[in-house]
Order: C-alpha cells, then sequence, then structure tokens
C-alpha cells in the first residue's frame, strides 16, 4: 500500500532546472515550517555486482564533511535552528532530509548542493565509516532471527534481480568497499539530472525557484542522467520455501509472498487492483485472513498483509501470520491456504471491496496530515518513474477498480505455484 | 566427484607460450590420433550482469566464421579427415575441440589460433544465431519440467553468486544480447593469456611447442589475463525447498544439496574428504543411501549423490532420490532425512570408507583409457586454477583422507539447516 495525497489547497508544482535537476513544491501553510528533501534515483538496487551495500554506505559518508562543512558542522547547525534531518536508502532510491523553520530553507539548499558535488572523501573517514556500517549490519541482521529470515526470503523471491540483496549489503562485500568504489559510485550517480528536490511547507513555487536557481542552479550540469542497470527477474516457476530455526525465536511466524508487476513496469489497472486484494486480505481487523484466522479459526495470534506497487522493476504482494500459542505451525499455514484459495476461488464480498476502498482512500487523507509523509510520497513517487499526477489521481483510481479487476489480479499473481513461504520458528 | 589421472607412461609436461597461453601434452601412443582442445578461463559466471548466457551464446558465434574460414568450411575439414568436433560452456569454463588423425595437428592449432582474434561477427548470422539458442533453451528447459526445477534448485543453493544462473542463460536476457555485447565479451576473453591448449595424442612436448608456436605464437599478447569478476555468495542461513508441479511429471523425484568449498576456493583437504562423503552416500548400488533407501526400507527406486570440487568459487554436493511406485514423497523424504542423520551422527565404517576409496581412484584409471576424458581432465582442473601436480597427485590424496575427516566434512556442510531441497511432483 502506498498513501497517497488527494487534493490539496494549493497546486502542486512542478518543474526542472536548467541542469536536469527535478523540482516539486507543496505548498502547506498551516505551520511556519518546511520539509526540504533530496531524492537520487539510485538505491541499492543499483550497487554494481559485487558491491552490494554501497548505495547505504554512501548515504553514510554524505555525512562526513565537505571543504566548506566540515563532519558535524552542517548537523550542528540544524539541530540549533531546532531542526531535525536524516536520511535513508531504499531499493531504489537514497534520500536526504531536513525539516526546520521556513526562514532556513535556503541554507538547506545552499548544504545539500555543495554535498552533491563537493563531498571529501578523506581516506580517513572510509574505513572507520565502513565499519560504522558493519557494526549496523551486525545489530540489525546478525542479532535478530527475523531478519536473517527476511533477507533469505527476499533472496528466495527475487534469485535475479538485486532486490533479492539486502539493502545495506553483504557483509563480505560491505567489508571490501572502499574509497575508490564510494568515489565512482558519487560520481556516477550524485548529479543534477538524477535528483529530485521536493519542499513541503510554508513557501511556493516561486520562492522556491529562486533558492533553488541560486545554490542548486550553480550545479554544472553532466548532459545526461545516469542510467540505472540491472537484470531483471525470470517468472517464477516453482513454489519456493526457506525455513529458519533459531533457539532465540519466541513468537513463530510465517510470510509468503508472491511476486507482481509495478505501476511503471505493468499495467496500472492490475497493480492498483493489487493493491485492494492486500488490503481485503490483510488490511487490520476487519481484513478476510484477520477474521478467517484471528477470529473465527482461533489459528493466529495476527495476520497482516503488505504492499507496495512504487518500485522501478517489480513489486511483491506480501502476507504474515502468526500461529497462537498451542497451535502448530503446519495447522495454521493449511488454514491459511484454504482461506487463499476460497479467496482466489469467490474473490472478495462487495462489503470488504467497499471498506478496503474506503481505508485506502482514507490512509491518503491521513497522510496529508503529516508534513513529511506529504514530501515522501512525492519523492519516492518521482523517484521511481511515476508523475505527480499519479500521486494525485490514485484515490480517484482506487475508487474505479472493479471487483472483477480484484478477482483477476489475485488469480494471476496469488497461485500457489508462484508463492514464496519463509518459516521463522524455535530451534 | 571429479575422474582424475595416475601416473601415465610419459610425464606431463606443461609450458607457456611468450604470449601467455599456458600449454599441457598428455602423451598417449595407442593410437595415430590426437586431442586438440582449447580451453577459455570464462564461463557463464562470468557474464556481465544482465547479460547472461553471452558465454554461450558466443561459443555458438565462434563456429559462424573468419576471414580465413568461412562459417562451415573448418567442419567439413575435420569431418573430411574422419575427425570429431565440438564445443561447450560451463560455469568456469569454454572449451573447444578436435580429435583427428595426429597428422592434422597443426591444421587444427592454425584454425583455433584463426578464431581466437578474427571471428567475424557479421551482423547477419547474429540475430538467427540467437533464435538458435532460444530454440535450444525452449528444448531444454520449457519442455522439460525436471530441467525448470533444475534451474530453480540452482537459484534457490546459489542467491546471489551466478553459478545459480543457467549457463544457457535467463530466456528474457538472452533475446536482448547482441551483436556488441558479444564483440565486447570476444575482445575480452578470448585472448593467449586467458586460454589453456591441452593436446593430447601420439605427439610430444617438442612437437606441440614447435607447431604452436607456429600457430597461436603468432597472436599478439594483451599484456595480462582479463579479470573474473563475480560476487560471491553469502553463508547460507536458513533451509530453502523449491517446488514444481507439472502434468508431464511421470517419475517424481528430490534433490538435496548443500554449499562447499572447491578445491580452490576451501581448504584441500576438506573437499578431498567431501569427495568421499559423496561416494560414501551415493555412489553406486552399494552406497549408503542405496543400501538403505532402495534395498533395505524400499522407499526409493534410485538414490544417487553428485559432488564436483573443481570449481572457482563455490561447490555443492548434491543427492536425489526417486520415491518407488506407491511410496509418497514425505515418507521417502522421512527416511531419507533419517538416513542422513545417522551417517552424520556415526559417519562411516571402515568399510564404506575402504570401497568409496577404492572406487574413485579406480575411477581416475579408467578416465585414462579415454582420451578425451584425460584431455579434458586436466583442461579443466587448469582453467579452474588448480595444477598439473593437483591432478597427478588427485588419487594418493584420496587416500590418504581420514575417517574423521570425512566425518568432520560431513558434520559442518551436511547439515539440514544449510540444505537446500527441490522436489518434482505431478501436478
Amino acid at each position: 500500500m502506498h498513501a497517497r495525497q488527494p487534493a490539496l489547497a494549493e497546486p502542486v508544482r512542478f518543474f526542472s532546472l536548467a541542469n536536469g535537476l527535478d523540482v516539486v513544491v507543496v505548498s502547506d501553510r498551516r505551520a511556519p515550517v518546511v520539509t526540504h528533501m533530496v531524492w537520487y534515483r539510485n538505491g541499492s538496487a543499483d550497487d554494481p555486482a559485487g558491491k552490494s551495500g554501497i548505495a547505504h554506505f554512501l548515504e553514510h559518508l554524505m555525512f562526513k564533511g565537505t571543504a566548506k562543512w566540515p563532519a558535524g558542522e552542517f548537523s550542528k547547525i540544524v539541530a540549533g535552528y531546532g531542526g531535525q534531518e536524516n536520511a535513508f536508502t531504499s531499493y531504489d532510491y537514497t534520500a536526504y532530509f531536513q525539516r526546520v523553520p521556513k526562514e532556513h530553507l535556503r541554507a538547506m539548499m545552499d548544504y545539500e548542493a555543495d554535498r552533491m558535488t563537493g563531498l571529501s572523501f578523506d581516506e580517513s573517514v572510509v574505513g572507520p565509516e565502513r565499519d560504522v556500517v558493519l557494526e549496523e549490519r551486525r545489530m540489525r541482521v546478525d542479532a535478530d532471527p527475523a531478519s536473517q529470515l527476511g533477507e533469505e526470503f527476499s533472496a528466495a523471491l527475487f534469485f535475479h534481480h538485486p532486490y533479492g540483496t539486502p539493502i545495506i549489503g553483504w557483509e563480505h562485500e560491505i567489508e571490501r568497499l572502499n574509497r575508490d568504489d564510494a568515489f565512482a559510485y558519487y560520481q556516477r550517480f550524485y548529479t543534477p539530472e538524477n535528483a529530485i528536490l521536493v519542499v513541503a511547507g510554508d513557501t511556493d513555487a516561486e520562492e522556491v525557484r529562486r533558492l533553488a536557481e541560486e545554490t542548486y542552479g550553480r550545479i554544472a550540469a553532466r548532459g545526461e542522467a545516469p542510467v540505472r542497470n540491472r537484470p531483471s527477474e525470470p517468472d517464477p516457476r516453482a513454489s519456493r520455501r526457506v525455513q529458519l530455526n533459531d533457539p532465540r525465536v519466541q513468537q513463530p511466524s510465517l510470510r509468503r509472498g508472491w511476486l507482481t508487476p509495478t505501476y511503471t513496469s505493468g499495467t496500472r489497472g492490475e497493480v492498483l487492483a493489487l493493491e485492494l486484494v492486500s488490503e481485503i486480505l490483510g488490511g487490520g481487523t476487519t481484513s478476510r485472513l484477520y477474521r478467517r484466522l484471528c477470529v473465527e479459526q482461533e489459528l493466529a495470534a495476527g495476520a497482516n498483509a503488505y504492499f507496495m506497487g512504487s518500485m522501478v522493476d517489480r513489486a511483491a504482494l506480501q502476507i504474515s501470520a502468526s500461529p497462537r500459542p498451542g497451535v502448530e505451525m503446519a495447522a495454521m499455514e493449511a488454514g491459511l491456504d484454504a482461506a487463499l484459495a476460497d479467496f482466489l476461488r469467490d474473490g472478495p464480498t462487495e462489503l470488504e471491496l467497499a471498506r478496503a476502498r474506503t481505508r485506502l482512500v482514507a490512509e491518503t487523507v491521513f497522510a496529508r496530515d503529516n508534513q513529511s509523509s506529504l514530501a515522501r510520497i512525492f519523492g519516492s513517487s518521482l523517484a521511481v518513474g511515476e508523475t505527480v499526477e499519479d500521486v494525485l489521481e490514485w484515490p480517484q483510481r482506487i475508487e474505479a477498480v472493479t471487483r472483477e479487476a480484484v478477482i483477476e489480479a489475485a488469480r494471476r499473481y496469488l497461485r500457489p505455484d508462484r508463492s514464496v513461504t519463509g518459516l521463522l520458528l524455535p530451534a
């Protein structure tokens, strides 16, 4: 599910600077603050073969200073303004953001423009920062059996496409990342043509354009945007299972996923229908799986579904469930198999469909209340190749999906012989 | 298992030409014929990301002619000599060979030297030959559920390393291979520094050196050998299963594999021990699994094991079994699990170990009787980074493996939580 934005008080504005930088402005006058984000159209799935983790490693290095702003200096300034800053790396993009009082917008631009081209890359910071990343991986993955299963599950979903590789990278490849790798990656991807500036908050397109031209506008164009160069995934032909047993597991759980198309790689109608399939199956306590497995059959302690159609190449509809204490995993899985088979045979009821539509559209309204999520929706959608219009029209498009389309999409993609199942169990 | 060569009538000779071409000569005077092979140290695992199948595609194009020998001309000549020729692509190497009366050795060298650098690459042959490869893939894979499961199984064994990609390539990537891809690949890998000439037969090192210098010796050196550039596989953390149901399946079957080190990537003693583990478990009708599952428990119609430690990066010990008619797959698998657990707990008997050693060493003796297999053993071993000495000393090394080493290697690598299981079942 991807929360979207219905009509806003002022029109969303989109334009590009002469050097190719795309700009989105979402005016939001409720408080005198702005959210400033820069999105690069490269994520972990663009890591060169054998150099997994480099997108995320570079995200770390972006905080290690330029000639103008030595490491830590700017963070102190943002904190001094009472602001917040952060960054994140995903499969398809890397983003940097600050939320500050509106009068400091230009300073944020000045800073992001500076580190788009002026990163120091001192050899002295690269090694220690790599150790920080390795420690982050140990904390997140090695200490957590669920994360380990998650990595194995993703790798089983994507045998060939780099979405099967962890965003943070495989440990043995992180260990070998060096300054030259990071610098070459930075030179390739950190360019105005590859970036999207998103400003949401108490400002307007004219002010943003003026400030952006004074800051980002001084960066020389490279001539063209870098090209994503990724292997694509063959269609799955066999059902797949991964099972992790670990003495640290307190709560056993099952996850199941099916590969699907995305808004930019597939037919839009199918992907919209899959959003509804996911919501009907596992959206909250009125969903099909929750009612059936948790309430009626008392097999599961929880059941959820997840779908994110805004990816570049492929998406996956995923469900998860945990058996109740005293229920065997096999019994819960049999109940889940039966519930899915019934859904594929009969489709949703009209009530289920109406409820799912309402919930998805309502979430886009709730998302509007949060300036950061507003900026994130536009940034993430544009970074994968969608348009401002796609974001704005999403609620009406969801409203228009028919029951037949939902049934057809479910039957096409949620077949048992295309499924990947992950089991997390005690030793 | 890798059949090796015990002591031969004349010493095996190894030398290099000035341009970097390695040469192995194995004199074999039993008949007035020679086997002439050229091995390139690049295979499907060296296919660039997103261009799977290019090593194999180039193998096809190598028969499409040069300025000197238009397509088909040389094949006619070899046939006219009463000779044989062929080629094959594997994960780590690509090889071309001819077997001809000894007086034609120089003509073979002249031809192979010519197509090492002079391939035509007419646009007119590239498209049709790609269609030939696509048809080959359809015949081999799409028409055969066991091949489809094999691809899924390999992809589940190797989540990250290109050994998980089919040698022939994924269909959607083969479709996009073009002349420029093939030419760049050829330029990168078809060089004297990257090749190994193996001549076995009624000749000697002096003659081979003289002829090789007159033919291959005229190819200019490139300065250095191309570098293999491959992602490596993270250690598996969860057991994995793939299941393919297909109405065409007449005989259900199970295969199971575990990742292992190789002679060149791991500790030699461990890999030698794994050769024995494989032979003890599944080498013929006196093996542990055959006796237990097929004879004593009457659960399986067949049981085998396979291990090939002569790979560059990783190997896999694999077993396979088929249930008897009327026996459920689950019952056979439970029997297999128990047999493996017993083996890991108790290890082999002294008799099992002695029998496996004898069988492995005997196979190297049988291999000597076939001039082509003799040449192949040296070519494949050298292509993955082993030495002539490694090949010659293999039988003695196998004889020296202790029971403790066998037990230790089995317990380290054949753990259930590292296993990948593939099931082929009717619809």
